[in-house]
């Protein structure tokens, strides 16, 4: 962890990255939500307020989540949120304003997400309406929920352009949701429904940037490399640390320019 | 139309032209889909056997297309299709099974879709439930259920290389599914759900296409241009029978390099 701080620092200097005062993220209880929480807590400047919101926050899932808001009372509150059940949306949106104010929300990070392996003939309507419900309808309406505090977060910063520090959603995507790359993959990993809501949240992204962008809310999608997480299983590529490490650093360099931007953990342009 | 018709002959000569021996087209009843019927029956050389589909065969909405069938009855066979219905599905592609027996079905047209012009912010969860039963659900099941006549199909032909005179899937997109052309016409036309739902049938057919490459079944996307339909308004660019007389076209000369392709009216080659 120190080696990653060091890092951190070497490559982010204060005075250059963004840094939000208040970040929301979904799936905030294992794999790469989890990470982020703990690198947002370590970091040598901290978040202020680290809304980690989770389905079951009282569950034996959640432990690892619970002791690490304990040990930062002061920084993570541990919300519920099922991203599949609108009023839990609602409701974690109404707690969230209570304790931010007009001062609104920075960073919404969706991160929460299913992932079903299976080809086209393997998918059942199930498995297809499970994959759209938590990985597009999910972040649809928490985006919309969440819009006031976002704008108030925009009337509260002052600042000009966009970036994390000011209000963004960065929602977290996949290389297998770009169409472009589907060849080098399919054979290995076909999981069609997951592809298909990826490529949905994708195209919902975009249509946020370029809607919301006078409004000067940030929108971008990153790919957190195929990462070693009860997700991405246990052959894959990098870690958790590694791959938020790099996401971390990537939000943090956000700007208008990446608005509407499919992102890889190193900062990486995707293809479609 | 005799002008079409010519026009028809002259760019595409019988001996190079690929001609499927039947076709099944969902949402036949109106706008692209009923120009289609029109245009394969009135062909100089007319397919041998034509499934029309729609929702509901015996409305008031499917009645042209019902007196163009009693003209066509050696070739037309209106069946009741809903994309929205996996019953429906099934029950079509058991009567459709019945009628081609081990030649199989040559082309599969899906055609039937629905559009919702709001915002993301205008977007409510039942807009983007029903855009997506329809526009994504409904040809996935459709593929699914329809497989076994394609693989006849396939069988049947004994040709080499792919194309809809073998076994095809060609499904209607829209350049509005295009993440990369989003911000020409964002402002003018959202739709939301409908840009989302299409990028999604988008990555279905790509994963499709990848899929079931080895079964000799060829998946492309066309978007038919801006058409004066119920769907595009009084003010798109083209008429219905100059937007099916290119797609026709355009399908008539898919091979196997195209597998898997978005391509507009002209065969113009679309990003994703």
């Amino acid at each position: 962890m120190q080696e990653l701080r060091q890092r951190i620092v070497l490559t982010e200097p204060e005075e250059m990255a963004a840094q939000p005062v208040s970040v929301l993220i979904t799936g905030a209880n294992r794999g790469l939500g989890l990470e982020m929480v703990k690198q947002m807590v370590e970091a040598p400047r901290p978040v202020t307020k680290l809304f980690a919101c989770c389905r079951d926050p009282d569950g034996p899932r959640a432990e690892a989540l619970q002791t690490l808001a304990k040990k930062n009372s002061n920084i993570i509150s541990v919300v519920r949120l099922d991203a599949t059940d609108l009023c839990s949306i609602k409701l974690c949106a109404q707690q969230v304003g209570s304790v931010v104010g007009t001062g609104g929300l920075n960073l919404l990070i969706n991160n929460a997400g299913v992932l079903a392996k299976g080809t086209v003939q393997e998918t059942s309507p199930e498995d297809m309406q499970h994959s759209f419900n938590t990985n597009v309808m999910g972040p649809m309406n928490i985006i919309k929920e969440f819009l006031p505090h976002l704008r108030d977060a925009v009337k509260a910063s002052g600042m000009p352009g966009m970036s994390i520090s000011k209000a963004a959603v960065v929602s977290i995507s996949s290389l297998l949701g770009s169409m472009e790359a589907l060849k080098q993959s399919y054979a290995f990993l076909p999981a069609a429904s997951y592809r298909i809501s990826k490529a949905a949240l994708n195209m919902l992204t975009v249509c946020a940037a370029e809607e919301l962008k006078k409004d000067e809310i940030l929108f971008s999608l990153l790919h957190p490399g195929w990462v070693r997480t009860d997700m991405g299983g246990e052959e894959a590529d990098i870690d958790a640390p590694e791959s938020v490490q790099g996401m971390l650093s990537v939000m943090a360099s956000l700007t208008e320019k990446q608005n509407g931007a499919f992102l890889d953990y190193k900062g990486q342009s995707i293809p479609w």
